[in-house]
């Protein structure tokens, strides 16, 4: 019975999915879902996630939305295989772990989503890039991105001294955002910098990324 | 060695910790931090938490911040203390209690942490509600509701059919929005209104909203 992943290539939220499940080497059936038709609003999309939105973990009569439940629960349902993205099974060394991933969360994401947004899907989609909400989430960035700098110093990874799913979380929108400007941010502050570029180079990404058109 | 709760009476996240901690029966040194003053960004206060925010939580060499980080960890390293906060330990079980966390972080707290503080904190603080983000962010929230009735015909609480931390973690947000106007949006649904009441009625939330003054 293969694991499915219902999903739409070049989503963000469906290659952090990806990511979890090639850094855990498993064979993933890819049903595309085309958001530009609104099949993600058909009934039987729903059925899945009732939000509307990719990706859906599928496995045999086990259905997961929503991306960050799906890498927790990859990792956790297969943490003798691949990558361990898991840190540690001590409750005390995991939390420091979940504090990053919390970060990741509820810093990063918020703003670099509208960033990706304004600055790379709206100019894809032939719209127009605002100005002013790049400038205001920029700004937001750049103290997540501070922290981030003194926290790397400290440990090669932001969950601890190895790889792990507070790393990986971050990947879709970090490999979008040093295509933009904002790559500036990330260049400016040495440890996330080297961080970014390690984590971007990892083969499981780069097979990910493959999924992208040439 | 007592475990410690830095945070502030009031503060949603805050309250959040506190509300893991007693449904665990555990005592709690409070340490109030006065955001008033910005003690919060203090450097004492910014070692143990870089964002400046509270709750951070501390037992002995232990430090966390992010409210739902100190939550599942109180969850995990009490597991069998009080009431069980986790649904299964059962990766497929466990996964579907995941998603809907998942969702109170990236579809609830978005929609209800803009509506708080324009409806509640900025009253307070003698600020005025600007009533286009107030009108934005109710349709946003709309069609979460909308998807919580459905869920909450199926079983009785959203993780599944016992009260867990994807409940919990609604609780400060819908305790300040069934205060405002947004009540309505609750009383609209008879299942969400249902359980809203049912979890906000816990003998440890009372405790924890004992805290606010009279
Ligand atoms: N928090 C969700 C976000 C999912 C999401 O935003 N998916 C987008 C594509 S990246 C989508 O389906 N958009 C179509 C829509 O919202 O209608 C997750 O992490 O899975
Ligand atoms: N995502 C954080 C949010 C923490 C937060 O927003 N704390 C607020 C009080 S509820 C705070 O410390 N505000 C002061 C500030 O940001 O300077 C959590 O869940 O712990």
């Amino acid at each position: 019975m293969a694991i499915k992943l219902h999903g739409t290539v070049g989503s963000p939220a469906t290659f952090r999915a990806f990511a979890a499940l090639y850094e855990k080497d498993l064979d993933v059936d890819f049903i595309p879902v085309k958001l530009g038709v609104n099949e993600n609003k058909s009934p039987q999309f729903l059925a899945r996630n009732p939000f509307g939105q990719v990706p859906v973990f599928e496995h045999g009569d086990l259905q997961l939305f929503e991306s960050r439940a799906i890498t927790k629960y990859v990792a956790e349902a297969y943490a003798d295989k691949g990558t361990s993205l898991l840190l540690s099974r001590d409750p005390r060394k995991s939390a420091i772990q979940t504090v990053w991933m919390e970060v990741e969360s509820q810093k990063f994401d918020p703003a670099t989503s509208k960033l990706t947004w304004e600055l790379f899907f709206k100019p894809l989609f032939g719209m127009t890039t605002d100005e002013a909400v790049v400038a205001e989430f920029e700004k937001k960035l750049e103290p997540v991105l501070d922290v981030y700098e003194k926290r790397l110093t400290e440990c090669k990874y932001l969950g601890g001294d190895s790889f792990s799913l507070a790393d990986l979380h971050h990947l879709p929108n970090t490999n979008i955002l040093i295509g933009t400007k904002v790559k500036s941010q990330f260049d400016a502050r040495p440890h996330v910098s080297a961080w970014a570029s390690d984590i971007l180079s990892r083969p499981a990404w780069a097979k990910v990324t493959s999924m992208l058109p040439k």
